[in-house]
């Protein structure tokens, strides 16, 4: 099947075109971006010489439905929510990676992103697939975001089993800085980051909003999360560690048993035997690899989960709801593993 | 004054030395060291040549006594606590920078650090020595541990104007390599580290007891905390994140007044103007700057402290604690601009 | 076919595991450790979790022999030497990609690698394999060294077309860390090599020879190499670049065409058009980018060519020569894009 | 004496504020910007918070010159040209660590810098000050390049004693981020950077001609370098590595001695006794350390020198270089221990 990449040129985009080069079924359709075209996609990227050619093209809605089975928007914020309609019309499947289709609330949408929201019918057709949990199918499928993949693999047993306490969540996520995108800015210049940590958007990411509403299917009752994001001097990966103290006699061994059977068929995510994960462990992969430690004297519970954000917090989760969307196995074309060292 | 060093191959040893050429006062007295001797410092660290030609010694407290003013033991834990009895028979002024004198309690000592402790009779005429909050005079000063400077400074505002609810503090501690020692291990190889975050010792770090010791006197109820520490790829600094919920009623101007008033004359602490602070704007200096930021849906408060873990988590701190000791001015010597960029 | 590999656990070892791990053909067999014996790879390795549980044994020649239909020999120099014997007896496929079985004249590995050199027996049957140029077969391949790999693929264009002043060649190679192993040394602690460049084995990398020998090939009258190496701040790849004055009249047109009719049917030798190549493009794969820029005024050619030390340089390369020795296409396996960014 | 800066925002600037917080005479003047003005420089660069609150003005000439006792212009290329002309006029004592002032060929800055150059009567007055070589006095003073500062410490010897063939010289720089400014591009993200090493401007560096022209008051009869430079994952350094063949006969006890004389009273260049410097050596301060190896086979001669780019390559040297025009020891504010590690 072939697959249009549209934002080609960014890094979610082009981690794209890096995992549907090891996919069984799906090969590189036509690729757009908004602002550079080129005559073949290497001219852009040279570590793509002699393995792809194909053109970088304007955006043209006709053309990425007559020359493709599916299309992935891998844009920023902003654009995909006016986009889709064509697409949607005409009930030609769209994966988009941005956080233009995942609120369902058009005002959350609006002050999260301060953007206008698309409309309420295009929210109402798009559904968060989230692959580990979700089994409603659509051809317009919201892709979640790097740091609520973390966060959600992280929190959804310990809600789902009712173990911890809601109002005690604490989300603490770092960042490389893939995930802040290409564009250039003081804060992404090398000499700012290199040797440095800082903490940005305390309590007022955009994907604060879509945790919650995702928990909320397990538990009405959480409303709010305490969660903050800081960059660390890396290119990729989340290091998400999460706090929240566990309901009076919860044990360790009921901790335990509620993550194994939560995650039991979940070929993406691997729980950590009695330690904790390393960042560099999933560096390329789809996998989430999540562990803990328990503190008795206070209930504390730490979990520690980490990802590749271009991979199982974009464009391999991208792959592995296409995978499911397509009814393949959902690990086709994405059980590598990691580049490691 | 002339200063010893003890354990000057290390680099809180090799921190002294850098800082000792700055100050007006002190000048490098003899230096020692366990294991490398050789007739010059320099030709162990190149960095120094043409500004110190002195020997490493062997170990001898009798030629440190006859040759110095005072003594600096920038040793690792175990060492110092069965060596410094010598100087405390003659009343010989010692700066301890490692941990073995900052417990009161030698139980504690024991299943923290997992060593035999020093007796009380010496414990007892140790003073922990936190140049802020310390009034006490000895000779013979326990200077802080480096996660312990970041939490502390963090903290004491708000514990002794009994803004937050005590069993809900979490601190999580992130701290560059060098923080861990030049010793040798799989987890300080460049190929580990690189590109890598990692979380160590959960609620198991030695500096645990020594904050909950130290807070304790604002308020006695405090006697347990959640702690966690990781390794972030950069030589230097620790970026503390404090999570706590402050009290019913409590607001941002109060928390604000608060630390204004806590640090009013502390020139080495450096309130954030309602931002937060970097981690690379301490480094090489013995700054701790801090800010923070309220969420009012949860009333958690976010605070982030940032030191250099080898000036003001050691080496600086230590200088600082001389400076009070020898009535001079606090900042003497210490008044750097940080390395930028 | 399967493939056990000695010394699975360092650098190259574990690179091979993730490169048989996309391949169509070979498959894991048994792993071997002189040290590190586990009930499974991943103990060791959390990456491999989920991906691998082979056993990681001590070494045995019969049962590598009885399990496997290949062996490749990812040790450190001084061990296959003594232990390909018992395999080259039986006529058992063995690539070899430590240093031991490179140099034909056997005082020359004891000069350079400072050890005692294998027999004379022996390495007459060891073919020195560099899949682009080599067509001699055997069962006992010795795989060339990544600085030597960098080097050769720069300069055999040259040489071979007698382009250059052969007493001009100047090769400035530099290595990220993993090309050091993962010995622990002080000069691969991590705080020793962040922010840090350093030059090492200035005329007295154990590669010269090699580089040499399998140069004189083409020109006997090679017999000196000016060749430095120093280590950058990064986990992967070589920047090797080459100086070499031209001979009179030879013009840039010249060198580009040698160059491209050198490299017309060599997939992995991927010639840049008119730019230099970066490091990054070619991490996780089996390329070498080569770009190169002429002096005009001084008749010096500046060549780059960059490789991943661990795949080129190392486990892909002796894949490559496995795909050739097992006549299969020479890229099998091996046509990932790198990881980027 | 007051110290005004012009272009206080710029790497160099803020270092000059740094160094200049260290001297014994200087002091901080008045601080400009042309695009950034605020109320306070800490409000800009928050590291300098509670040691400077100076205004960040508009550039105004004659407020300068009523202000300050002289002016540091640390501005790109292409500024100071224009400005310097009221100060020259009013013999204002100018140091320009541009460079636009260094050329005294006019049409080589537009052929190099792409620039229109200053006017011949500018340039005749400009000294190029190269402290451990100049000894012209003058109150406008040209401050030497990064790379040429590292070029011309590590040749001045060899070609001033005639021990090398002038056509075999090559020079290899590699350099830290900071060298290339704040501006913002691609090639200074942090995603580019990281885990990459690229060369540039191969041997269209605008510091070349600046190191020929200075180099030919040894020897005029050298008209050509062989020069590169590359980016290295570093904040700051240089690394430059010479090779150039010396003549027959000449041995490595002539090399030294030169060397040794050469740099026998200058107390910022520290020859490595037998060694290759590392560039961390010289990071935060004003030396520029040098080693050297010889290849007896070919007669290379590999040179190293390493500086800070910031300081010995900018801020430091410009600091030196009042230091000697204000008659004060050339040391003087400049003798800092290395930030080690």
């Amino acid at each position: 099947m072939k697959a249009a990449i549209v934002g080609v040129t960014g890094y979610t985009g082009i981690e794209l075109v890096r995992l549907i080069h090891q996919h069984p079924v799906l090969t590189l359709g036509t690729l757009h971006s908004h602002s550079l075209h080129k005559n073949s996609i290497s001219e852009i990227y040279p570590h793509l010489q002699q393995l792809y050619k194909q053109e970088v093209e304007a955006y043209d809605a006709e053309k990425i439905m007559a020359c493709n089975d599916l299309v992935f928007f891998a844009t920023p914020s902003g654009i995909s929510k006016d986009l889709v309609a064509d697409f949607v019309q005409k009930d030609f499947p769209v994966i988009d990676l941005s956080g233009d289709l995942r609120l369902k609330n058009l005002e959350s949408y609006r002050k999260w992103y301060q953007k206008e929201p698309t409309t309420q019918e295009m929210i109402d057709q798009a559904v968060y697939a989230f692959p580990e949990f979700t089994i409603e199918k659509s051809n317009l499928l919201a892709n979640p975001g790097c740091y609520a993949t973390a966060a959600i693999l992280a929190l959804v047993p310990l809600v789902q089993a009712e173990l911890i306490e809601l109002d005690t969540i604490i989300l603490d996520g770092k960042s490389g800085l893939s995930g802040a995108g290409k564009q250039l800015s003081d804060a992404s210049h090398y000499v700012t980051v290199d040797e440095n940590m800082s903490m940005y958007k305390l309590n007022q990411h955009q994907h604060i909003p879509e945790i919650i509403q995702f928990l909320q299917q397990f538990d009405q009752t959480l409303t709010t999360l305490q969660f903050t994001t800081s960059l660390i001097p890396v290119k990729r990966g989340i290091f998400m560690t999460l706090y929240a103290k566990v309901k009076l006699g919860i044990t360790l061994d009921q901790i335990q048993q509620t993550y194994q059977q939560a995650y039991e068929n979940k070929p993406f995510v691997r729980l950590q035997d009695g330690s904790l994960p390393e960042l560099r462990q999933v560096i390329g992969t789809n996998f989430c690899d999540i562990g803990f430690g328990f503190n008795e004297d206070n209930r504390v519970l730490t979990v520690v989960s980490v990802i590749d954000n271009l991979v199982k917090g974009a464009a391999g989760q991208a792959i592995q709801n296409f995978n499911k969307w397509a009814e393949l196995d959902e690990t086709s074309g994405l059980m590598h593993v990691p580049l490691f060292p």
